[in-house]
C-alpha cells in the first residue's frame, strides 16, 4: 500500500516536470525536428504517454480503449514487439495531431493512471510503472538536448533559459590513483535499475589514475590552438575521416567570431573557460586524450572509482567546483555536470538477462557501436543519477552534453583509491 | 491616380487571400518542411512580404529602418545579388520567428506599403510592386501544395478542406488539329507578364493535333494495369531509373489499397476515376503519351492551339465539362484544372532579356533541366492564368497539380484550327 | 554489288581503326573503369563486336552459334529490347573475358561478317550493318576520351600520344551575322544519318550573329581570373550548386601548379593559350557567355551557319587556323576541334520516328535533360563529322572535347549569311 | 649471425609466396579493385614492397635512391607519419604501372634487401623486416579474399583454384565447459606479436562454455529458412537496418538458384552443408547467436580456451574433422578454417603502447568501431596463425571468412577447460 502510494507520487512528480520543460515553448518549438536523431518536443511528450497507454493500460484496463488508435503506431519508437513504427526520421512531419490534442493525450492516460494506481497495482505493473517513469526522465533529457540543437540551428540563436552564470575558476587539474585489482561494478542494492547495469560482477583492473575533474573550455581551447584538429596524428583514423567529412574545426557549439562564443540554452555567450568542454563525440574526447598523453578512462575504472562517493553531494555544486577539488585532492564533477566518455563499447555484462517481451527491446539490441558514458549531465533529472547508469551513444554523437575525464596508466604500487 | 488607386486595392486584395489561405491552419502546420522542394506556409508569408520590404520600402521609404534586420537573409529565397540567404532546406527550423510574429510583420510591411502607395508611387515603384503581387500570387499556389505534400506524409491524413465532390462523366477523348506554320507566341498586349514571356516572337510549327481534354484517371489506371510501370520500353532512359530508385508504381497520391485511393487536400477519397490525372512526373507523362502512341505537346503548339479563347470561361468551370468538349469538338480543361506538362525544355525566348538588378534573377537562372508546363491548376489563383503564362519545373516533379494533354502530329493538309 | 563490295571495305576500314586505336595500350589499360559515365576500353571492344552479332549475324546467319552465350548480356549497352544488361558501373570489374578473348571475339565475328558480306547482303542488313559502322566510330571517340579519363586520374599522368604541339596565335575574334528567318534544318541527302537527324524541316530564326572561331584557353583563363568561379551572378542556378558540389575552380583537365598546365592524351603540358578551351560543362560553357555579354547559339543557329560550308576544308586544319579566319572574315573551327555546346535541349525534330525493335532505342529514350554539341572534336573519326549530327550530352558532363562559341542577338537588318 | 641467416631465408619464403599466389592470375586479374574495402592484388604486391623500401631501405641502405620516388605516394596505405597517400577508393585506377613493372619493383628491392641481410642488420632493423614480413603474410591473405570478392562480382564467375572437395559430415555440436576466474591473455613467449597483443594481462571471466565447432551451412540455412532474415527480434537494431539497406537475404556468396549454391575461389559450387558457414558480418553472426539461444565468444573467453592447444595440430586438418571433435568432445576448428566473431570491440589492452614513429600506426589507430575476430581462416599463412592474434573489422564487413562459434554462460561450477 505505502508502495503503491508513493509510486502514485512518484508519477504524478516525473509527469508534471516533462509539461514543466514544455510549458515555455511555443507549438512551433515542440513540432520541429532539426535531425533524424532528435525528436520534437511534442513527440517526446506523446512517446512517454504511449509507454504508459500501450504497456500498462492496455493491459490493466478492464476496458482498455485507446485514447486514439492511430496513437499506437503514430508513437511507438522502436518496440517491433509492439507492431508497426512510424519512421524516426518522419517524426517532424506531424503537426496532427497538434501541441494541444498531446496535452489532451497526456492528461487522459494521467487520469486513467491515477485510477489504476488508486486501485492497486501488482508487483508486476508498479515495476512497470517504475520503468515508464526512468523512460519518461531519460526523454527530458532528451527534450533538452534536443531543444538545443534545434535552436543552433536557428540563426536567430533563441535562448530557452537564462544564460550561465560565469563559473567559478577551475582548479588545477589533479590525478587521484587507484589500485585496481579484482573489483565489484554493476547495480548493487534495491534501487531502480536497467538491465543493462545487471549483473554486478567481477572486474580485474591494472592499477590507474583519474584527472580529479573534467577538462574545461580552456584546456581545450589550447587543443585547438595547438593544432589539434589540423594533425591526423592525434586521431583515430575513423575519427580523422569523420572531422573531415563534417568539417569540424571545433567543438559542435562553438562559433569562431572575433572572440570564441558558445551556443547554450541560455541563447549565443562568450565561451566560458571554466566550464567543462561539453558537446564532443567521442572522437574528439579520444583525441584529446592523446594529445594530452592520457587516454579515456574505461566504465569499469570509472565505476569502481565512484565506489562509496555520494551521488547528492556533487549534484548540489552542478558547476561549481567542489573544496575537495579546489585543493587538487578529489574527484568532482563526476554527477550532474556532464556526461564522460568511456572508451568502453557499449556490451552486455556477463550473465546479462534482457527483459522479456517488448520492454526486452529496451536496451539489448542497441549493443553494437557504441560507447558508453557516465556520470550525468546537468540536464539529466537529479534522481536519475547513479554510479551504475551506463548512457551509451555512437562515437560521432555530439549533441548531448557529452564531456571529458582523463585518464592514465599508473605504477604498480597501491594508490589512494 | 486611377492606376495607384487599382493597384491599392489589387494589393490588399492578393494580400489578404494570402492569410485567409493560412487563416484554417495551426502554427505548427505553417511551420514544417516535408522536403527541400516545398517551403513552410510561414515562410511563403514571410517571403512575400520581404519582397516587398527589400525591393519597394528599402527603396522608397525616407528613413527605412526594416522590422526585423535578421529577415533579410532569414527569408532571401534565392536573390544573391541581395546577399547572403538562408539555405533553402533548413526553412523548416525556423520555429522563431513564431507565426503570430511573421503575421505582424505582414500587417507592418502592409500598412508601410498602404502609406507608400496612398502618397502616390513612381511607374518604377508601380511595377515592382505588381512584380511582388504576382509573385506572391505563384506563393499562394505554392502554400496549397507544399501543404498538401506536408499533410500527405501524416498517416492521419489530415483535410485542410472538403472533400471534392465526384466529378460529372467525362466526355470521349476528341482531337483538334491546327494547321501550324508561322505562328506567334508569347505575351502581347498590355497586362502584366513575366520577363521569361517576352518577347514575342515568330515559331514555325507543322500541321498538329491536340487531345480535347486532359488524360484522366481512369484513362492512366489502364496504363498503370497494362503494366506501364513494369515495361521500359514505355519510359526515357533516365525515367525509368528514376521510376526504379524512386520505387514509383503509380502517381504520387494514389494509394493501392483494396480500391484505388487518392489523397487530396480534403483527405484521403477514392479515386474519382473521371477527373484528370494529376501530380505525374514529365517521365510518367512521357511514358502515358508514348503507350498511348501519342507525345506530348510543345508550349509553343500550346500556346498557339490557345489563341483567342478566353480564360475566363473554360476557368468559371473548374472540374465541370464544357458543352463543346462533351461533344468532343473544342479544346477544354486548358485553364484551371491542372498545369500541363510540354515537351519544351524551358529556355529563353530569343531576344530575352533578364530585369536589371536582383529583380533579375526571378527567371533567367533557372532556364536549365527544366520542362514548362502550361495552362494553371485549381489551385492558381483566377487572375494568374494566361495563354503566355510559362511554368516551369524539373522532371521528376510530382508535387504540383501536373497533369497531361496528348498531342500528335497531323497529315499535312490544313486542321481546324 | 558495288555497294557491297563498298561496305564490305568500310567495314574492314573502321573495325581495323578500332583495333589500332588499342593497339599500344596494356590489357590493364583497356580493363578499368574510371567513373560510371566512362566504360573500359576493352569494354568498347566487345560490345561494338556485340552489335554485328546480335543485330546482324544472329538474324543472317543460318545456323548462327554465339562466340560466347554469355556475352550477350555482358556486352549489351542498353537495348533492354535485347534482354538483361550487365550493370553500367560494374563493367571495368570484368577481368574475364580478358583482352585476348576479346580480341579473339572481335576476328570471329569479322571473319563471319565477312562471309556474310561476302555472300551479299540484303539492304535492310546493309542499312544495319552501315549503323554499326557509325556505332562503332562513335565509341571510337570514346575510347579516347574514357582513357584520357582513366590517365587523368593516375598521379603518374601517363601519356597515350606525344604532347600536342604548339597551335599556332589564335586570330581575334570576330562576329558574323546571319539573317535567320524560316529556315531548313536536319539530314539531307543520301549520305548515312542516324534517326534524330530526320526529318528535314522548317525553323523560324531571329536573326544572330556566331563568333568565328571556339573560345581559347586564354580567354576563358581571363573568366577565370576574373573571379568567374566565385561569383554566383555568372551562372545558371542549378550551374552554381553543381561547381560547389563539386569543388571546380577551372576546367577539368587543368591543374593550378606553379604555371597552369594542362592534363592531355599527350601528358600534362603546360596550358596551350592559343588552343580552344575544351573539357567544360553546360554550365560553365554558359557562364563564361553571360561573363562575355553573349550567349551559346541554338543547334538551329548552329547548323544553318554551316549550310554550304565544306566539312573536309576545315577538318584537314584541326588545331590550325585557317586564313579567313586569321582575318577574322568566317567560321573556322567548324569541324575537327571539338563539340560546341548549344543551348538547345536534346528533343525529337517535328515528326521524328524512331527506328523499329532494339534498334529504336539508339536515340530517341535519351531526349531528356540532355544538351545539343554540334561540330565534332579532334578525335572524332574523319567521315563521321557532318553538319546534321546532334551529339547529346548532360549539363554536368566534362570528360568530352567540349567548347564554347559564342551567339549574340544581331539587330534586325540583313546579316552576312 | 645465425638470426639473420633464418631471417634471410623467412624473408625469401613469405615474398616468393606472394608471387606464387599472382602467378596463375592476368595483368587484368591484378589490377582491378572490385569495392573500396578490397584493393588490387597489384597493389598488394607493391604496397608490400613499399613497407621494405620505406622503412629498411630508406633507412639503412647508405646511399638509398628508391626505385620510383612516385611509388612512396602511391603504394602508401594509411601511414600519415610517412606523408600524402594515394586515396583507396582510387587504388584500382592506377593501370600504371603495369604489372610487369611492378614485380620488376619487387625483384630491386628482394635484391636490394638481401644485400642488406647479407652484409647483418640491427636488432631494430631485424625487428622492423619480421614486421613487414607479418605485414605481407596479412596481405597475402587479402589478396585472396579481394580477389574472391573481385570474381564473386564477374557474371561468368571465374575460378582462381580447383573447386573445394566436398567435406566429411560435421560431428554433433557439443559444448566445452570453462571455469573461468582470473585468467590471462596477451602474448606470451619469444616469439613474434603485433604491438596489439600486449601486454599480457589478468581478466577476469565467469564460467563459460563455447561450442566444439563451427556453425555449418547446414545449421545457418536452417535460421534461413526459419525466417532468420525476416524477423527483426533476432537482430541488433544497427544489424537489421544494414540487413534492409543492403537487401540481404543470406550470406554474402550464397546464391539462391533452384539449389542453393556458393561462390568460392573454385568457382560456382553447390553449398557444401557440411563446412562452416562463412563470410557473415558480425550482425548474422550475432543474430544467428541470438536464435540459436546462445552468444558470440568474448575474446578473453576464446583465447583462454585455446591455452595449451597446438596450433599445428588442428591446421594440418583444414576442413576436416578432429577425431576428437567426432566425438563431441573437444575444441576443433580453432585455427586455420574461418575467423571467428567475437563480442569484443576492438580495443588497446591496459598498458597497451604503440611503436614508434610511423610503425605506430599500425594497430592502434583503428581501435574503434570494430570487432575482433580470433582463430585464423583457409586462406591464412599457416605460421601466421596464434593463440593471440587479433584481427579486426567493421561489424559490416562479410568479405573476409568470418564464421561463427557460439559461446554460452555456464552453471557457476568448475567446468573441464
Amino acid at each position: 500500500m505505502t508502495r503503491t502510494h508513493t509510486l502514485h507520487a512518484h508519477y504524478r512528480l516525473v509527469r508534471d516536470a516533462s509539461c514543466a520543460l514544455s510549458a515555455p515553448l511555443s507549438a512551433e518549438d515542440c513540432c520541429v525536428q532539426s535531425m533524424p536523431d532528435a525528436s520534437p518536443v511534442k513527440w517526446h511528450l506523446a512517446h512517454t504517454t504511449w509507454f504508459f497507454e500501450t504497456f500498462v493500460l492496455e493491459r490493466g484496463e478492464p476496458d482498455f480503449r485507446p485514447f486514439d488508435p492511430a496513437f499506437r503506431v503514430l508513437f511507438n519508437s522502436y518496440y517491433n514487439a509492439v507492431g508497426d513504427k512510424h519512421p524516426r526520421p518522419q517524426r517532424g512531419l506531424l503537426t496532427r495531431p497538434d501541441l494541444a490534442t498531446v496535452l489532451a493525450y497526456r492528461a487522459d492516460v494521467d487520469r486513467r493512471m491515477q485510477a489504476l494506481l488508486g486501485a492497486g497495482v501488482t508487483p508486476a505493473q508498479a515495476a512497470l510503472i517504475e520503468l515508464g517513469l526512468h523512460h519518461e526522465q531519460q526523454h527530458q533529457e532528451l527534450i533538452l538536448t534536443d531543444l538545443k540543437h534545434l535552436f543552433s540551428r536557428n540563426p536567430l540563436a533563441p535562448a530557452f533559459a537564462a544564460p550561465p552564470p560565469a563559473a567559478a575558476a577551475a582548479p588545477a587539474l589533479g590525478w587521484v590513483d587507484f589500485a585496481g585489482g579484482l573489483v565489484e561494478i554493476g547495480h548493487a542494492g534495491r534501487g531502480f535499475c536497467y538491465d543493462n547495469e545487471l549483473p554486478r560482477h567481477r572486474v580485474f583492473l591494472e592499477p590507474y589514475r583519474l584527472a580529479t575533474r573534467l577538462v574545461t573550455n580552456d584546456e581545450f581551447l589550447a587543443f585547438v590552438e595547438a593544432g589539434g584538429y589540423v594533425e591526423p596524428a592525434h586521431w583515430l583514423s575513423e575519427g580523422w575521416d569523420w572531422r573531415l567529412a563534417e568539417g569540424r574545426e571545433h567543438p559542435l557549439y562553438w562559433r569562431r567570431e572575433q572572440d570564441w562564443q558558445e551556443f547554450t540554452l541560455g541563447g549565443l555567450v562568450p565561451l566560458d573557460r571554466q566550464r567543462p568542454v561539453v558537446h564532443v563525440s567521442y572522437y574528439e574526447a579520444d583525441a584529446y586524450a592523446r594529445w594530452a598523453r592520457a587516454r579515456l578512462p574505461t566504465e569499469a575504472e570509472w565505476e569502481h572509482a565512484c565506489a562509496g562517493r555520494p551521488v547528492a553531494g556533487h549534484f548540489a555544486g552542478r558547476g561549481a567546483y567542489h573544496p575537495a577539488a579546489a585543493a587538487g585532492a578529489g574527484l568532482v564533477q563526476l554527477f550532474g555536470d556532464a556526461w564522460e566518455w568511456t572508451s568502453s563499447s557499449y556490451a552486455p555484462y556477463p550473465g546479462f538477462r534482457a527483459g522479456a517481451g517488448a520492454i526486452g527491446e529496451y536496451n539489448g539490441k542497441f549493443m553494437v557501436n557504441q560507447y558508453v558514458l557516465r556520470g550525468g549531465s546537468c540536464v539529466t533529472p537529479e534522481n536519475h543519477l547513479r554510479a551504475s547508469y551506463r548512457n551509451f551513444f555512437p562515437a560521432t554523437a555530439c549533441w548531448q552534453f557529452s564531456a571529458i575525464r582523463l585518464a592514465r596508466d599508473a605504477p604498480p604500487h597501491p594508490g589512494s583509491g
